[in-house]
């Protein structure tokens, strides 16, 4: 993506190598268009570059409407739906010279039964969902990068199972329109890259040409080292890896500090799931209503969840969120970013389930930018840390990411 | 809506009668598909009421997705447009037993440019907006019940200049699955009806069969009487209405006190319209990059507008809201609800604009719940006072609404 001297066109070849070599194996995609990514990965060759993105090639996750390709959002009830318009981030990439690959392969609705993509660390294993195809596709070599979306914890946990960067920013940052709801108060468009910089340069794009890395912070940070209240559902190759990474950072002169949190910020764990779950049962009604033989049991037994809730149910859970919100913010004043789990371990064996969020669903409700780091590996697998920022200082986040990867020449397991 | 002995062909039939009348002239629907309407009352007469709005006529503001019915957001570039799914709400409605009549009619994204309907209480006079068909439709007698949006003002002003009742729920009460996206920090589905109890109707089959009226209140409020920053701009007529009204809800034994806010809430103001028109450049991206000559030049103005503003000025008007916000809810403390303007005055005349959201367009970007009612007159044109609640108290500000017009009986000039 920054290399210069690259042509469109070789690029795209390179990925289509691998598409070719691997695909059948792991299974990304749910629509490809090469012939056309090639067509415009010529004519950007041949036109002057206009764009921060121009002629680079881009994975969407097949929750997010594009005009020129089928949307099925996972779901067979959207078999090669063609929607009318692109979502607005689809829009954005492609005013910005981007080529659309492709859709890359979600679970259903982006909720719960995870596509047929495999980890192409080892196929053996799940590459984390609901962003399941946009994970394995960047991982694998096949794009160099892919928007995804979190509405609990699917962009940071495939991204740490499957070796990569993967970025949700700050609630409401990124445009949502077009993109499949969930639960609006939670969906979230998120990035997944091989580096921090793609990520800065597709926040550009996505965000505002105004964004830029924050000058003029200091030169290490405050960090809070943050065990969640699940640290003891963490695998122990995880835990360790967290913990020597929390000593590294100290010794490249980082101020590392462990915090707790109360339990009134626990309770933004099941607060996030009962949201999500209420809101679910409305955004999909229309589905739920006219095809529940063609969603999978385990949707329609989350939807039930969600409709079952009270009223009073879910404000009391709004509410949870918005106190762990003021707590998180009045905590994070004396930190610059925290330093956490992104997920409960290395990818878990089989496909059939794409891992817990249980490390994830309280940042996305809080809507504080995140970002998961490959930094560690265990079993082979990939094994990523999360870095948590502030509301709206997404550039500041990842400001510190750069410092993280700058100051870590730690083995991570490249495929 | 109430009338239990009225057969649903009955009631449509009237409905059709009032169309055929009127529609010409006031041209509140943009498409109406009266044969399967009737289809459907003949059906719900014969089958056993199971749902809250059995056999109920209902207008869909066309910026709302329907599975059965076109959907042009108001706009060339979908004329004819065929949603693949409903919306929520009009699965919701469904759900419930109500009969989608058709769709009415919108400014363009229900934005600015409005359509050509005309207020039935004077045809040269602008129905307001953007969700001028549903107002009219309802105010004419057409259907008993309406669908709109708000995002700045398009549910309560137009209620108020056609003298129904209008209703703007709390901030995401209702899902916006399938509601065409304008500026989703602030669009809202709306409510129109010609009275209270309706409004209350629809909001248990739209937000939770849960919602009651609220028991244990005060038998009389407490009544903040606002007059808004923007008093010397509303119209005499309309100033002595709400003036009057203040003093009859005191004489009827509420207390009413005249508050003032801050200048920092009324930043919230401007926010908002930053907030709307910075969001709306991003929803509408697609639609400015392919189709920018078939958008009106108002529109295309608007969006240019918020392409240009940065975005250290989209986050400092969302700070601003949150201020507003914290300052609403603590002045809030002490008060039922408040009282304050619905429009600027009565309907401007002509269609070509649709009138001002100044006294609407701050309680969107707070979230809090609003509802119009008719209780005024003047030149033969309805008068709205507007009251305001608190968030997530919606149930309560409907009770109080039903205690103001159980109080009044001034004359609202029905059509």
């Amino acid at each position: 993506m920054q290399q210069q001297s690259l042509t469109s066109e070789s690029l795209l070849q390179r990925c289509v190598q691998r598409i070719d070599q691997r695909e059948k194996d792991i299974r990304a995609w749910s629509h490809l268009d090469i012939k056309k990514a090639l067509t415009a990965a010529r004519q950007a060759d041949e036109t002057p570059s206009d764009g921060l993105l121009h002629g680079i090639p881009i994975g969407i996750k097949d929750v997010i409407d594009t005009a020129d390709m089928p949307t099925s959002y996972g779901s067979t009830i959207y078999a090669q739906h063609q929607p009318i318009a692109d979502s607005y981030c689809v829009a954005a990439l492609k005013q910005a010279g981007a080529i659309i690959l492709g859709k890359t392969a979600t679970a259903e609705f982006a909720h719960t039964q995870p596509p047929l993509t495999r980890n192409p660390h080892n196929p053996e294993h799940t590459p984390g969902g609901s962003s399941s195809g946009s994970a394995a596709a960047v991982a694998d070599g096949m794009v160099p990068a892919a928007l995804a979306t979190q509405t609990g914890g699917s962009t940071i946990r495939p991204a740490a199972y499957c070796g990569i960067v993967g970025f949700k920013p700050t609630f409401g940052l990124i445009n949502t329109a077009g993109v499949k709801p969930v639960a609006q108060s939670l969906d979230t468009v998120g990035l997944m890259a091989r580096s921090v910089a793609d990520i800065e340069l597709l926040m550009q794009v996505l965000v505002h040409p105004d964004l830029c890395l924050p000058t003029r912070l200091a030169a290490v940070p405050r960090v809070a080292f943050f065990k969640t209240p699940y640290w003891e559902k963490i695998q122990k190759s995880s835990q360790q890896h967290l913990e020597h990474m929390a000593r590294h950072l100290e010794i490249c002169g980082a101020q590392v500090t462990e915090i707790v949190l109360s339990d009134s910020f626990d309770a933004s764990y099941p607060a996030q799931r009962l949201v999500m779950n209420y809101e679910a049962a409305r955004s999909l009604l229309y589905e739920s209503v006219t095809s529940p033989q063609l969603m999978s049991n385990a949707l329609n037994a989350q939807l039930s969840i969600g409709r079952n809730y009270s009223l009073a149910d879910y404000q009391a859970a709004l509410n949870q969120i918005s106190a762990a919100r003021a707590e998180l913010a009045n905590t994070l004043e004396q930190y610059d970013f925290i330093l956490t789990p992104a997920a409960p371990g290395i990818a878990p064996k089989g496909i059939n389930a794409s891992g817990e969020s249980i490390v994830n669903r309280n940042w996305t409700a809080l809507g504080v930018p995140c970002i998961t780091l490959p930094t560690g590996s265990a079993e082979g697998m990939p094994i990523g840390i999360q870095l948590v920022g502030k509301h709206h200082q997404d550039m500041r986040l990842l400001h510190w990411a750069r410092w993280v990867m700058s100051n870590w020449s730690g083995k991570t397991n490249p495929i």
